[in-house]
């Protein structure tokens, strides 16, 4: 797209997105204005038990005054990478560890306005810890499911988390 | 989960989001900040060919200074049903009417921090007219692709969308 910036302004710092919002100019001598959530990015697991079981979390969410039943995930903290983040948030959130994560693939969440990419790691050879949760997050549960639950579940809108859905789609797929 | 709203405050009102940051107190007595991107939603498309191709669209994405490949899909206008949303959508981005319209789900893009909420319709029966791009959708190209093709580009990381990816997912899934 051809296109001149002739402003750009953050307008929040915030602690999960910065809203940045751009002024342009097209090619046309028309003026286009862009907003943009600046999200650091994050890191989704499917951690697979050694009976075929998957481990997934049912929390609240704040924006949609719900509980959503979803693959544990969570935010990149400062330059941290993707991988240790999946380490991190699957033991925080489900008190497992795993032997070894496998990369499925990344999503870009909602590429219109956001810059928050996703990794998706596989996660096998689980042995059980302690969990550490953040504030917010007490009161989660864990669901184990197989396979086929979680579908019929995505099929009957009783789970509808995107990254959950991209994560069962990249397992299936995936030969290994 | 349990706290007590303390403060919300609309930050900025945007074109495509409005920016809300909520001070909130739980019952422990520390304060959490929640930040949400209020989002009016949007209608996703996947459009069936005749011969099984699907339409997706290439097209640049500001965030990320590039161009992906995705289904069809835009904004809600205000008070427009996701359904209506669909049918313009699919004719401003394509070019295409269809007969039928069969909803396939609904997804939560990020549910952490954005009211999101994505209408996956299947569309058949499609016949060619104009499409009517917005200012900033033209160099927008279509592909037809057979759904295997799309798979292979997903996990190749071609196709990164995750409305694209849970798109495909559903209507692999979805008994008609």
């Amino acid at each position: 797209m051809n296109y001149k910036l002739l402003k750009s302004q953050i307008l929040y710092r915030g602690k999960v997105f910065d809203h940045q919002v751009d002024e342009i100019e097209y090619d046309s001598g028309n003026i286009g204005i862009r907003e943009i959530a600046f999200h650091p990015g994050g890191a989704v697991v499917v951690p697979i038990k050694d009976d075929g079981k998957i481990i997934l979390v049912k929390q609240y969410r704040y924006p949609f005054k719900k509980t959503l039943i979803e693959l544990p995930a969570g935010k990149l903290d400062k330059n941290e990478d993707p991988l240790t983040c999946a380490v991190r948030e699957l033991e925080e959130e489900t008190g497992y560890k795993a032997r070894d994560f496998i990369k499925l693939g990344a999503i870009y969440t909602a590429p219109g306005y956001c810059t928050e990419i996703l990794h998706i790691y596989k996660a096998v050879g689980l042995t059980q810890g302690n969990h550490n949760r953040e504030e917010g997050e007490h009161g989660m549960e864990l669901f184990e499911l197989t396979q086929e639950e979680i579908v019929t579940m995505i099929l009957s809108g009783e789970i509808n988390d995107a990254k959950t859905i991209a994560g069962i789609f990249y397992l299936q797929k995936t030969k290994s």
